[in-house]
């Protein structure tokens, strides 16, 4: 049994609707993915602003009612969601905008927004008495569900690019989930995962196919609407890949407005790495997503054919947004920037959704109150090489205070 | 002005005090470490459980009252401290214990326990008008104190020995600190900083000869009690290199204790790697505390000459804790059993508090009943390298469902 307040699902594409068990990870019609539809008025009997205030968890289990699953974890308290909305006044100020915030989601338990889609598929899974979660992935969805089933008691199998950055593949063993690194890459990776979970009745954690992922994920935009004491900002700055994060996001928003705790959708903007940016250029383009050869360094953005890409188009068109395109040059120099005027690294991918905010802000799309909101979701921690590439070489310097006084000099030239 | 709740300072070693301001860093007379004492009839009249329960602030400066700075800074919104207190019912039931709890600090802003030491590093040094602040480091409060300098914009300076893990000099040079890879281990760069800074008239924030790191580390203590009903645990194992962490976890409680708010001191274990054991060694020993040649895979509690050792020593055995000596092995493999059941991944010297846990629980040291606390101090993606020496290469396996599934029989073998 799901909540209550789950009328079913429905074909974005073709319209076709109906239960949400048992479940479909697409549409048996079309093909196409779902949206996870629901009852409002049943949330709004149970649950409101005024009894989430009082509601001591700070985790993303505080929107339990909002979510489409029976129950939350025996266990929560590892804290998945709940990230820091951190504000920067002296930034806001210099760019001539009323607000900027940045929504820290590196600090999930796996270090990424991730997580929250992870937390809410294993929670999902156990529902329906799966015992095993397959996903591919470009390391972080991987890391967090690795971390996460560890947590939970759940078994895991990631397929994930053998060329995956470092760090994400040893967070996926260190977890003890099942790695296969697969001599593809991601789009290769994800059709062999899907393919062995409907072989073997397994759970399938692939982006965009399954429509529970961008229910975890619409819980930034709760978050986010919670912080601002139920006020929208004005706009929303997200990194796009798949497509499923700014799916999860519009989708928050869209349930907010549903149930009418705020009053006004954001502006979702999507911003893509130039070397994939199939989403962006069919903005531009007016046309279908056609897929690309992907190259970028921001690999979790790195993808050819985006699994949720009409819904991430949805997501824009109807929000108002905006498509971004940034270099990996962009990123690389948002990146560092964002490490040394907020104290936040980003890893690449979300490094670019800092890039496409400075980009808008210099196109001048934003009035002088604008109220506006950067997604950081992923640590740079994750993918220190990359990082790298904009730093000098490490030279040892000779341990005298005469050594250390006149590199001091050079340093600060 | 710093806070009116703050009588002074006093040496813990010849007992000598004086006023917090003009601020010494060590005693005047015989140049041992100091503390801050406090007026706690003071404390209790301002602030209590009740008023904390009613406090929205979710970040340490919530014990701003038991802070020895006048204020919190403008900016709190990053969120130091805070982080989560996980429980493992199944750890515990397995280990015949009551209850144990894993303090997750790695969801700092830095991903270390550290940032609590250098967020009040830099307000109080802010307070004391000072514009820049140096700190030797072997990674993390380097990392640390970049990364929150570069949020509260102030400048800093690092000396770090040159072969500290990369991510953490990354992380140090991302953040647009002044690094000065020295050529020499922790207890070189150690000198030279504070050096440096009294030359300068810069803040300097080396752990142990500064108790102002004490004060922003105990904040994890109170956060402990105040997140277990004014309760204290049984046990806290506690990572030992320098001594300062532990020191900082027994003030808290010991504040706690004086000011009536918990009504038992904890059993505050402290645990060294083998190869940089100095305090657990003169515990043994029941002498003076003598230098090592340290050699751990251990960065973070790798040290010569434990510069917070004799108010580390104080705080193990006034407590009635222990102290615990692992190895490099043990480390490794408590790092790799903590992320496949708990889903938290801790660097190796996080870890190690983790292998004394198992070590204790194995002697046999708790009762049946017994509330155990693990401090895990910083995040294992800040040293990806070492997790690796127990993980299997990566070979690359052929995109087929054939081979993936030949390759997922051969890992379940």
């Amino acid at each position: 049994m799901i909540s209550e307040a789950i009328i079913g699902l429905k074909c974005h594409q073709c319209g076709w609707d109906g239960p949400a068990e048992p479940f479909s990870y697409i549409c048996p019609t079309c093909g196409k993915n779902l949206d996870f539809i629901y009852d409002y008025d049943c949330i709004a009997a149970s649950c409101g602003p005024l009894s989430l205030n009082k509601d001591h968890d700070d985790s993303m289990w505080r929107y339990l009612p909002l979510l489409p699953v029976k129950a939350a974890p025996e266990n929560k308290s590892l804290r998945v969601g709940g990230t820091p909305l951190v504000d920067f006044p002296h930034i806001a100020k210099d760019l001539q905008i009323g607000r900027l915030q940045i929504k820290d989601d590196t600090r999930n338990p796996s270090g990424s927004l991730k997580d929250r889609a992870s937390e809410l598929a294993i929670q999902h899974a156990k529902e329906q008495g799966k015992k095993t979660i397959v996903a591919a992935s470009t390391g972080n969805a991987g890391s967090s569900l690795a971390a996460l089933s560890a947590y939970h008691g759940m078994d895991s199998i990631i397929l994930a690019p053998a060329t995956a950055p470092i760090a994400k593949l040893t967070q996926i063993l260190q977890h003890g989930a099942q790695l296969v690194p697969v001599d593809a890459n991601y789009d290769g990776a994800f059709d062999l995962a899907f393919e062995w979970a409907q072989k073997n009745e397994s759970y399938c954690r692939n982006t965009g196919v399954n429509p529970i992922l961008a229910e975890g994920k619409k819980t930034v935009a709760l978050e986010i609407a919670e912080k601002n004491d139920w006020k929208a900002p004005d706009h929303v700055f997200v990194p796009v890949g798949d497509g499923c994060i700014i799916s999860g996001v519009y989708k928050g928003f869209f349930d907010l407005l549903s149930l009418k705790w705020i009053d006004s959708m954001p502006a979702i903007h999507a911003v893509q790495a130039e070397g994939s940016a199939a989403i962006v250029d069919s903005l531009v383009r007016e046309g279908d997503i056609l897929s690309v050869s992907a190259n970028t360094i921001a690999d979790s953005i790195s993808v050819d054919q985006p699994r949720d890409g009409d819904k991430a188009r949805r997501a824009i068109i109807k929000s108002g947004g905006k498509g971004f395109k940034v270099s990996d040059d962009d990123i690389l120099e948002a990146q560092k920037l964002l490490s040394e005027t907020t104290g936040i690294f980003a890893e690449p991918a979300a490094a670019a959704a800092y890039a496409g905010f400075l980009q808008a802000s210099q196109s001048g799309i934003f009035e002088d109150e604008d109220h506006v909101v950067v997604l950081i979701t992923g640590s740079g921690l994750k993918d220190t090489a990359n990082a790298q590439k904009l730093l000098k070489p490490v030279e040892a310097v000779k341990a005298t205070l005469v050594d250390v006084e006149k590199y001091l000099e050079k340093l600060q030239g």
